[in-house]
Parts: structure tokens; sequence; C-alpha cells
């Protein structure tokens, strides 16, 4: 093999490079560069990732998930520029220097498999999506036509159709999005192009204001989505919620009728299922009818909530999801497929996300091709590389079955249900409201404000001790 | 370690679940979970991942980059859905069957790190950035906080202010995207939201008609975002390029002039850095003049030329770069970073990104915190979670030294031009033009047509035979 001239060959050997060649073949100069003289060392790149993947083992996949190892070793941003050599220079580093350096990454990084890492919506080590995600960066696809990942399309078709069966509909389209957000910025424009197909060309210039309503406790992502996609963040309608931080069907339908009469248009309720503080799901069926007598598309961000769908105790959180005309749920949190693992998914079947996304570049979406170009499903998306994230959730699927799955949901809750339980049995800590979820607020009351009245000095004086506690 | 009710329990170790649980404590029944039961074996776990990894090396990282290895095992579509079992089942496959699952998804993925992967503008193993990205896959993080993502945040802080040299400002900002096409899409909203502010707010209806500029030869994001940003594509407006592909100065400002009559409103000119199928560079220096004479935002869409700037050599094909507002720059093509990695890098340091895209979410981007809230860079991008691809580079970075990036990038254009001059001293093959970076487009001219005219017959012919060629 290492005679073979594409073989690439040793340059760190202590061999000159030029004598090399030259004992080989003679050397091809083209503007100063001998192309078949030695590039990257191969063997020592294959002894550096051995190495390097024996570190990630040893420091990452066993000690992270070790409730004796810290969850983070903390510095501040500037505490941490003096410790890491983050400058880039003209001269690269030798490998025992970069082991080192991966040492310090891994030694200054917030362990988010530990598990007590609390700080966002996911969590927990699953070794099967690891292993998928290991084989996604050793093989580096990109899921834009089946010529070049046509395991990985496969893959996504299969895991889309799953999905769609778990939401109760019998077909469907769908893709997987870099994020929720992401997913509810495709449904935002899914029902606007609905609503108006010549929007895709024309533009919103012209165009009577069109508004969408969602609750108050909905995700950012509306609002970054509304801006991004020009219509507005003004023309998003906060619907008033209930004390467990449902949106309020009533009020939703009196916004309604209040937009039309104020000339606007009305083409979209985002619902959400487990929304991001509180938890909490929007009823879906009271929802849904309100769409119906309005003609209006029913999107459900299940970007967190999705996963109760694969518990036959909890689905009924979503109760009406299948009247919903799509949906976005994120594997990667609850179902812990890794950052990021998100799908939009479509009732629609008259291949409404490619008409709305497709721009038909001819330089990839070329339509003489020697297989089925139904395949190719990249002109679905608004990126041109995708990553092939359903392989994640695929593989951890393979892994634990559909039972492994519910048990992992499953799981979850009842964890809550139990620290919902002691939180009220413990002096000096206050239930926010009772949870449907995994998702619990409380309070931590200091000995010293047990007693005080909970008027405006006694929030002042808690807001402080919950900074201050995050701070120890 | 393994006494600590923490840390997870073996399962399939021959133990009775009910009878280990009760052997250390009472059982916690919540839900009909036993709370402090078995759940994952990590053991077992980690062993897997050690046998998948040894699998990866073994099959995708030593094997793919040996050109005696085929670049693909080619099924169709049908072919592989009977090859594979893709199919997700109640329950779960045990580990030697994963393993045999994982053997297949490598068998009849395409390599595209193979020396012979020709597909798309990426290709080769880069060992270093293979590694940053089995750290990030470990470590799974999400950048958005610096608490969450500490060194992370500080690595993207550092790769963008030394892209930001290279393009040649004093200082500058940024944020690494999932995609090219997604760094144009901020960089048209950036631009939009400089025209007018209020458009975040308001959105566009009621707007004259926003309208931008780009050559005929540009990506087809440029037609995504368009549309996906409610501006429409028919507001596009492509200008004419000379015989190498490069955006006709006069001509663009020409189209603006009539656009200007038409009553449109010009916000944006997007000249390319190396287009994707004739690899074309646009006259940067004669298009920053018109942008400066009519107030209009330069975004430069280099995410396959940028890497140029970073060769003495090749540098000059950018000329003028550094008077851009805006530049999307993607080191996983040239630069072998892994998809993705792709920058977009804004001149303003205004804050503008950060105003033009936050939202402001309360829970995540709390402004009491404990360390300087402007290393949360989270409320910059249109994501909620993101990933940290700027480690990948920088790894990179770190390990070749400016100098080894400058290397690649004067390799890879100097075996184009090596190409170019075998393509003109053999028979049959046809230069398309002479190319100015590493796309060579050419055609094979099989024997049976050489004699024939270059007529409507002629190509008919010729398209036939590189569809049948391909379908070999």
């Amino acid at each position: 093999m290492s005679s073979d001239p594409d073989r690439e060959c040793p340059v760190d050997g202590g061999i000159d490079q030029q004598e090399m060649v030259s004992s080989k073949k003679s050397a091809v100069l083209v503007d100063g560069v001998i192309l078949n003289g030695p590039t990257t060392d191969a063997k020592a790149g294959e002894k550096f990732v051995e190495e390097a993947c024996r570190l990630i083992m040893e420091e990452v996949v066993l000690k992270a998930t070790d409730v004796n190892e810290k969850v983070c070793e903390w510095r501040s941003p500037e505490q941490l520029k003096q410790l890491l050599d983050l400058e880039m220079r003209d001269t690269g580093e030798p490998h025992h220097r970069l082991l080192e350096l991966c040492q310090d990454v891994i030694r200054y990084s917030v362990k988010t498999n530990h598990p007590r890492f609390f700080n966002q919506l996911y969590a927990g080590l699953d070794y099967y999506s690891l292993v998928a995600r290991f084989m996604i960066e050793a093989l580096n696809p990109s899921v834009y036509t089946y010529e070049v990942s046509p395991v990985f399309l496969l893959v996504e078709e299969a895991v889309l159709k799953k999905m769609i069966e778990f939401i109760g509909w019998k077909e469907g389209d769908g893709i997987f999005n870099p994020g929720g957000s992401v997913s509810n910025m495709y449904a935002m424009n899914l029902a606007r192009y609905k609503y108006c197909p010549d929007i895709k060309e024309k533009g919103l210039s012209g165009l009577p204001r069109l508004i969408l309503f969602t609750s108050a406790e909905c995700h950012y992502s509306m609002k970054k989505a509304a801006s991004f996609l020009g219509i507005g963040t003004d023309n998003v309608c906060f619907v008033e919620t209930d004390g467990r931080g449902k949106m309020i069907p009533d009020e939703l339908e009196r916004q309604i009728w209040q937009a039309r009469k104020e000339g606007a248009a009305p083409f979209l309720v985002c619902a959400t299922s487990g929304t991001t503080v509180l938890g909490a799901f929007d009823p879906l069926d009271e929802i849904a009818d309100i769409c119906e007598r309005h003609g209006l598309w029913l999107h459900v961000d299940a970007s967190w909530g999705g996963s109760a769908l694969l518990s036959r105790k909890h689905r009924k959180l979503l109760h009406g999801v299948h009247r919903a005309d799509s949906v976005a749920w994120n594997p990667h949190k609850m179902l812990m497929a890794g950052i990021q693992c998100c799908a939009l998914l479509v009732k629609d079947k008259s291949d409404l996300l490619k008409k709305c996304y497709s721009a038909k570049a001819s330089y990839l979406f070329q339509q003489d091709k020697f297989y089925d170009v139904s395949y190719d499903t990249g002109d679905k998306s608004i990126q041109c590389s995708r990553r092939p994230d359903a392989f994640k959730f695929w593989m951890t699927w393979k892994a634990l079955g559909t039972s492994g799955l519910e048990e992992r949901v499953n799981r979850a809750l009842a964890l809550s249900r139990y620290l919902v339980e002691e939180i009220k049995k413990r002096e000096g800590f206050k239930l926010l409201l009772e949870p449907e979820y995994a998702n619990i607020c409380f309070w931590y009351i200091p000995p010293s404000l047990r007693e005080m009245e909970e008027g405006p000095e006694f929030w002042a004086k808690l807001n402080l001790v919950i900074a201050l506690l995050l701070d120890l």
C-alpha cells in the first residue's frame, strides 16, 4: 500500500522530502508545489486519532457520567483565556501538545452528559446515538442527494415515517433541521406559502399584513422566525395563558376576530406542547377546532414535549396532535439523540415542502440521473449541505426499541413526580405550580425570608438570593 | 464507584433487578417506575462504544482513505432497502447486531474522505478536525451561553477574530452557522435590517419592493434566502456574467438604475468569490465602488473561495474583499474542517448582528449573571441550540499552523493547474474555460463525436453520453 502513489506519504519520518520523491519517480513541480511529494503523514495522523479517541473515552465517556466528577471546572472568561492557549499561529503544534490542548478543552468544558447537569432541557449519555454521531463524523456525509448519501437518506425516510405514525397521521412528509427554532421557521414559511403561494416569487411587499397567533409562553423562536421571515415581531399575537401556562382557546378566537377587524390576514396558529419554562401543553383539540373554523394552519411546537408521544401513559398530553398541519419534535432533548436532532413533520402529502422550498439547482438536482430522483430530498431544505441527524435517533431506536424509548420517557416523568413530592415535604421550598411534564419550577426560600409576607420586598430579596446561589 | 447510587447499574449481568434494588435499599416506586432501579447498563454501553470506535477506525478512518477501496458500494434505493434492516421495532437489538448494522451503514455509504471522491466541493480526511468532531459529540455542547459552553465560545471568538484578520478588517463580528446557505440568509437579513431597522418589528408589508443583485452564476441559496425572508425570488436580479462567469460591473450598475426607475428599493449586492460551477471570482473592487456610490450593502459569498485568503499566492482572487460589509466563508470545503463549518463575518462593530437577531429570551439570556454576559452570544443567532463548529477549524489551525493551511490551498490549486494541462494534452477532452480556482469544467468527447460539428445534434448526443457515463 505504501508504494501506491495515491497513498499519502510520511513527512515527519526523518526522510528528506526531495530525496524520497526522486527515489520513487521524478518530481512533478507546479506553481512551486511538488504534486507527487509528501503531504500529510497518514500513519502519524491515524495514531493521533487513536490516542485522542482513548482520551475522549477515558476523560469524557467514562468520567463525565460519574457523579464523583465535577459537572464543570468553572473559570471566568478572563481566567479561561489565560489558562487556554487559544491563539492560532503560523506554525502548527506537535501531536503531544495537541493532546494536552484536548485535555484542557475537556477539563474546562461543561459535562452535559453528567447526571447532575440541569442547565437545559437535555441531559444524559446515550451510547447508541453517540456511536452514530462518531460514524457521521468519520463518514462526513451530506444529505442532499441519494448518490452522495444513500444510506442516510433512506434512514431519514424511515425515521420520519415512524415519527409520523406516532403523531397519528396516515402519511406525511418531513425533514430534519439544525434546531427546533429552524423547524418552527420552516412551519411558519410553509403556512404562509399555503396561504398564498405567490409569496415565494413576489414577496410580502404590497400584501395585507400577515399575522400569526401563539401563546404568551411560547418559545422565543416564534419572534425570531417572524422577524427573519419578514413578517415582523409586531405581527405575532401572544395569546393569554391560564394559571398553568396553557393557551386559552377563547382568547385565541377573540384575537383572531380582532385581527381580522383590523384588516390583518391571520394565517397560522402555533400551539406549544411542552413550553420551555413551565412545561405546559396547550389544549390542541380545542385549538384545532378554532383553526378549522378560521381556515388557519395549525403548527404544534412539540420540540420539547413531542417525546411524550412514545409513552402510552403520557401521550394524552398531546391529545389532538394528529389534527395539526405540522409538528416540530426534537429527539435530542428527552430522548438524548445528541445536539441536534430536530424533525419538522408535515401532514400534507401533495409535496408542499418541496414546492415551497425548491430552487431547482441544476448542478445538484439533475433530473436525468440513473436512479429515482425523488430520493434527492435536498431541495426541500433551506440548507445546501445538511447533516444526517435522523441517523442518531435511528440508532437509539434500533438499540432500545420503542419500548425502551417509552421507558425513558416514563422514567423521566416519574423522577419529576418524585421531585415534586420531595419539594412539597421540605421546608423552605415552594412549588410554583403542579407540573404536567418534566419542568419543575420552584423557589428556595432562605430561613431569613420564611416569615416575611410575599410583597415586593420579599420578591426583591428572593431574586437576589437566587442570583447569589447561582454564583456559588 | 459502583456502590454509588447515582452510578447507573448493570441490567444484563444476570442479576435479578428487583433483588438487586432491595439488597441495596428499598425500591422507590412512582407511577410504576422503580426510580432507584437499574436503567442503562453503563459498562456494556461503554464496551459497545469502544467496539464501535474500533470498527469506525478500521473501516472508515483507515480504509476510506485507501485508493484500493471503493468510493462507494453502489446500490439503488430499492436494492438498499432490501439489504439494510431499516425498520424500528418494539424491542431493541443486541450489541452484536447493532455492530453489524454499523458495518452495513459504512459499507453502503459514500466514503467522502476517499481520495477519489469528487462529487462535491469537499474531500479528504483531516485528522485534527476529526478529533475535534469526536470531542464535540462526546461533550454534546450547545454554544448559546458562556455558562454552558465556556471553552467553545472563547474558541469561536478566537477563530472569528483570525478570519476577520485575513479578510483585512481591523475588527468585526461574526457567527458560525449550519451551512453557507444559512450564512447568506443571515447577510441578506442583516442588510435589510441596516436598510430599515423597523422591518424587524413591522415586517415587509406595506414597504416598497426590496430588491437585491447577484450574478447569474451565484449559488442557489440566494433564491432560497429571498423566498424564505419574504423578499420573493422575483426580487433577486441576476446580473449578467462575462465569458469567465464573473459579474459584469457595468451591468450591475445598469440594473440598479433600472430597479430604482421601477420604484423598487435596492438594498444589497451579493458578489461571489468562487462560484459553484465555474469557480469564478467576481471583481470585488469594482463592485464595492458601485455599492459605495449607491449606498448598498456588499455581501461576498466566499463560501467556496474564501479559503484562498490563506494563501499569499492566491488571495489576490479576492482582491477588494476588505471592502465588503459581510463575508460568508466555509472552512468545511477546501480546508476540510468537516460538515458543517461555516462562518458569517460582519464588518460592523456596533453590535448590528445582535440588534438584528436578538429576541432576549429571559429564561436563557438573563442579564444578572455572575460573569460578563457579552459572552452569551446565542442571541445573535436564529438558532437556539447551536453546534461549536468553530472548534473543528481551530483544531486544524492549531495542528497545521497558518503555513500548513496555506500549503493545503496552494497544493489544491497546483493540482488543478496540473489537471488542466493534462486535459489540454489529451485527445477527446475539451476544456470549457481556463479556470481561476479548483473547479475544472471539461467535456469528454467520445471517438464517434470527435469529427462532428458542434451543432444541436452534437450537444444532444454529448449530453446523452455524459448521463450514460455517470451510470457506469
